[in-house]
């Protein structure tokens, strides 16, 4: 079991705040993700300005992309990403369309997917799963339980390389252990701490800890 | 019945071009919208330029939201959107945070979801779905058949205001005669035309003529 990937979520509204949230964690981390609600409201200039920043990190553009993958993947790539999201609502055209621009896809699981449909994901040559306590949802009330875990381990035998994220902290880590995760994402845990280096250190840590 | 309305997409990858579009034929057509990709590329600023220039029209950002609904809302109303899109596999508690933040929520149906869940959307105060042929789908030889209209009738007695789109010419146009349908959505079919004012026109004319 390889240690699991710690990667940041910049969730701003703003350049100035992300980029902020970049360069003071931005040493710390493995991935360095320009989040839905940024790319949404600032466009797609500010991946250019992360990866310049971090010539050396895997940049991953969050577009959940549900259509017209070509294009966003090719807009993605022209800045810099990695990765791109695509929502697993997409058909599997959109995520091979995408798949063809940028080095590697990962399908966002939300709502009722099927291992079914999961299985046609890697078949058309999809290789990361990203599994999801959604924020809403988790204002709503919802906590990680074993329902979960029992997903996230599937998807892995399934052979997804499977990031999971959702309101994760240090103490909920440990829930996942024995599970060989790919990546761990926080967004607020970090960035948001009086200490985000700090925070991401700590995470970073807690992972070595327990996959160590 | 009334006359449905007439959306066009502007799903271009710069600011210049879609609001060069924009100029082109926003008298012409009911709402206009500024679509996933180009908001992605260049940020909901662009839905300002378009709020400025139509003040009277409806103007949609074509967001797919499926998180973070209450972010992703208020930050389109800022601009000036009345209505926002969230993709059908975010949770009811994104679409139920993004309706607080904005005038009207359009869930777009892409992927396997169900009548039960529809009815949970209008359960949850969601008034308007678009249904769609995926830009890949079509790209892959999918084309509008009888299985998509059942789909959108059924939407439509449910009480959903039903927008359609996806590769939409003044000729396919009459396959939806007889059904009540809420808003045709046309990209290229209006933006790429060698006059597009005149292709918004058109569609108008042809919308009159079955629907009038």
């Amino acid at each position: 079991m390889s240690l699991p990937n710690l990667q940041v979520a910049l969730d701003h509204s703003n350049v100035a705040d992300a980029i902020a949230a970049t360069v003071a964690v931005g040493n710390e981390v493995d991935i360095i993700e320009a989040g839905t609600v940024l790319m949404l409201e600032v466009g797609s200039e500010v991946v250019r300005v992360i990866r310049e920043l971090f010539p050396d990190k895997i940049v991953v553009a969050d577009t959940k992309c549900a259509d017209a993958g070509g294009t966003v993947a090719k807009n993605c790539a022209n800045r810099g990403a990695n990765w791109m999201t695509c929502i697993c609502s997409a058909t599997v055209a959109t995520m091979k369309a995408a798949a063809k621009e940028i080095d590697e896809i990962q399908v966002e699981l939300y709502g009722n997917w099927t291992y079914e449909e999961a299985q046609t994901w890697l078949d058309a040559g999809m290789t990361q799963a990203i599994y999801h306590q959604s924020r809403d949802a988790l204002l709503a009330g919802e906590t990680w339980g074993e329902k979960d875990l029992q997903k996230v381990r599937k998807l892995i035998e399934m052979g997804f390389k499977v990031s999971v994220t959702g309101g994760l902290t240090i103490e909920t880590l440990a829930l996942f252990k024995g599970i060989d995760v790919y990546t761990f994402i926080a967004g607020r845990g970090i960035t948001e701490a009086p200490d985000p280096a700090a925070a991401a250190r700590a995470f970073k840590q807690r992972i070595a800890d327990i996959w160590g």
